[in-house]
């Protein structure tokens, strides 16, 4: 069943930046996934700063290791940008000013009613017998080199301008390149546990396969697990999945909230579509991220009635209606506070369903009630409430990211009636 | 004046864990934090396998560029921890067992009340002519091996045995090889300009120099640049510094809105706390994310009133009592709009200030308005109020991310007078 792995990749990031105590490169973990995906490993990840002899010694180097080069960052118009020369330099080739590209930049900042500066026909150079891959989400094209039975790529530095770039463009001609197999994934998106939890529950049934291989990506309370089996049928592709998926989904049950890589955020939103349905959220603690995360999904206005932000206990009498009274009996960090926050809101905004958070923060706890406290509130139709207290570790940072998951989770659950 | 680094340095990372999709090397902002402290430059990082012939190929290939090369991981007691024999063979000596070192370990198990697995010996292995670097935190020693004029170190993995061992031993024996120097820096964060813009403006200035280096990390609409000087005096190195940094700051103007590293919503939190002031937000295409921002502070509740997200025409006029007249004349994408929200979140939370957004982030437009269009308005004591609009570029996300940083800088502008 083992299927070695068909090409060797190198990735060399370019930018000073990621040699100082402050930047990483990230991109080469979207790449490493992508490259798992079509069964390529990447066996070296170097990163240079903006230095040409340096830039143009790795390819070389890479270029006798490795089948794919993939070059990122280094193709803005700075004199700092040194990717096109130095690859260009390293594969003996020249660079040709092409028209067209300066003419595509220039329209690109007449659009935007700006002019283009002389600096970026820079990025109008492109490597002898280059094919170009187009961005539309910036300026820098990127390229893709054919040298000797190798591939060398360039592509962007910014990951909104590469992540497209590479999906679009070279994934396919990748795949193209690669001796036929069929590979078979399954995504799941998991929320309410921790990684370890999770892994203790899941290993038994994973670790007994290296095909299909399981890959599992955590962040706080939402742990990604990626399936992928590679076989030479697509039945016995399918069916080593199914080995593994089947007592894996029976595990985690509906800890599951995606199947399909949708977000949270985009799950909560379609039930609340699917039900016609409209959300209001009165947010304390969380201040403004719950509406952040449902406002971040297109087309969510049609759902999103509107928000509160209310971290004052004057706001949240004054734009919730919320009794003093009742904030002064039970606190304002209280499940009854947090149940009549999305009561009001629900009102206020004429919402079908409301989710509230109240909680502390830290660093230090303004009510008594340890730092970490959080309650969520809900609200539904024929005046159904309920509220849900949670104790979250971590620094503010992270309490407020977890009391954000946990709040949209626990909407999830009362639309599914879980 | 010129002051070329001293020293430059390689890091190699092993761990086949860190060419997954799910892990980076961060051992390496660490090191790079402590070379820099010292003027040491690091040139290259690299990532590899647990492979030996990579392995050994790289050291090789590192002792060629660098003059100090560090190596981290692969130091255990299993079959794939190859960095000893692997830098052994690079370097061309032989590997020497050491009773002593298998000694301590097998003292430090049994301290612990278990038994030295026999692969642990494996551990007590030294290149020829290392020097022992200790390891109170682990079993893993560390190695310094000088070789013609360059250093050879390696390091564990585990950041809680390398950190450590890297400043207790590394530190002052690099120290020791180092000639005396001063370091002085300068740090601005930057925002209203994209950076191209930036750079065609200082580099003028800075190209100039190799010391101070200049180095300039960019994020969406908030540049960062730190300055460096290196001497053999303070004050040399303060005259350097004021060289580059004197008509670097005469150029950027109240373009800089930090000179300690401070986030633009901490800056702006500052203005507000020393004022005595309150701030309230009325969001619509930001969705939150300014008050998410503003209250990532800790403290915010101080100067924080609250926060609006009125997504539709209905929230903006239910929560904040916008007249649906000054929308149906004007549209909700306007400055008039933008205005009276501002004003009417003022008002509802009884704050100093308000600042607010609407706009279309797209994918479509909702109002006929290009996508990019945000507006964003202003309210301050005296019914002054006062907006301006943005033409953002990007996808939604960047457009939000944008329009919230436009609105916070607007803001810093407006309580500062510029």
């Amino acid at each position: 069943m083992q299927n070695p792995s068909p090409l060797d990749a190198e990735i060399i990031a370019v930018g000073s930046e990621m040699l100082t105590s402050q930047r990483l490169d990230t991109n080469s973990l979207f790449i490493t996934d992508q490259l798992n995906s079509l069964g390529v490993e990447v066996r070296r990840k170097l990163v240079v700063g903006d230095d040409r002899a340096i830039l143009t010694a790795a390819v070389k180097h890479a270029l006798m290791h490795a089948d794919l080069v993939i070059v990122t960052g280094g193709l803005g118009p700075t004199e700092d940008d040194l990717t096109r020369e130095s690859v260009a330099h390293a594969l003996g080739r020249e660079l040709q000013f092409r028209q067209e590209l300066s003419d595509a930049i220039e329209e690109r900042f007449r659009r935007r009613g700006r002019k283009m500066a002389e600096n970026n026909k820079k990025q109008a150079f492109l490597v002898d017998g280059a094919e170009v891959l187009p961005n539309p989400n910036g300026t820098a094209v990127g390229q893709w080199i054919e040298h000797e039975g190798k591939v060398v790529m360039m592509l962007p530095g910014p990951p909104g301008e590469l992540k497209p770039m590479f999906a679009n463009e070279c994934l396919p001609r990748l795949t193209a390149r690669l001796p036929a197999q069929f590979i078979r994934t399954r995504f799941y998106r998991v929320t309410g546990m921790t990684e370890s939890d999770l892994d203790h529950l899941i290993a038994p049934v994973y670790s007994k396969y290296t095909n299909p291989t399981t890959t599992i990506l955590a962040s706080p309370f939402d742990i990604q697990i990626h399936l992928r089996a590679r076989c030479a049928t697509e039945e016995q592709a399918e069916r080593l999945l199914a080995e593994v998926a089947g007592p894996m989904e029976e595990l985690l049950g509906d800890r599951i909230f995606s199947r399909n890589g949708d977000s949270l955020e985009a799950v909560v939103g379609a039930l609340l579509r699917e039900r016609g349905a409209t959300l209001a959220v009165a947010e304390s603690c969380t201040g403004g991220m719950i509406a952040e995360r449902i406002t971040s999904v297109a087309g969510s206005s049609d759902y999103f009635a509107g928000g509160f932000v209310v971290y004052s206990n004057a706001m949240k009498e004054k734009a919730l209606g919320i009794h003093p009274e009742l904030i002064a009996r039970h606190t304002a960090v209280s499940e009854e506070v947090a149940r009549a926050m999305a009561q009001c809101a629900q009102l206020r905004a004429g919402a079908t369903y409301a989710i509230s958070t109240t909680g502390e923060a830290g660093p230090e706890s303004a009510t008594g009630v340890p730092v970490g406290t959080v309650y969520v509130g809900f609200a539904g139709p024929n005046d159904t409430a309920a509220g849900r207290k949670f104790n979250l570790p971590g620094d503010r940072a992270r309490i407020r990211l977890f009391a954000t998951q946990g709040a949209l989770d626990y909407l999830r659950r009362q639309l599914l009636g879980i």
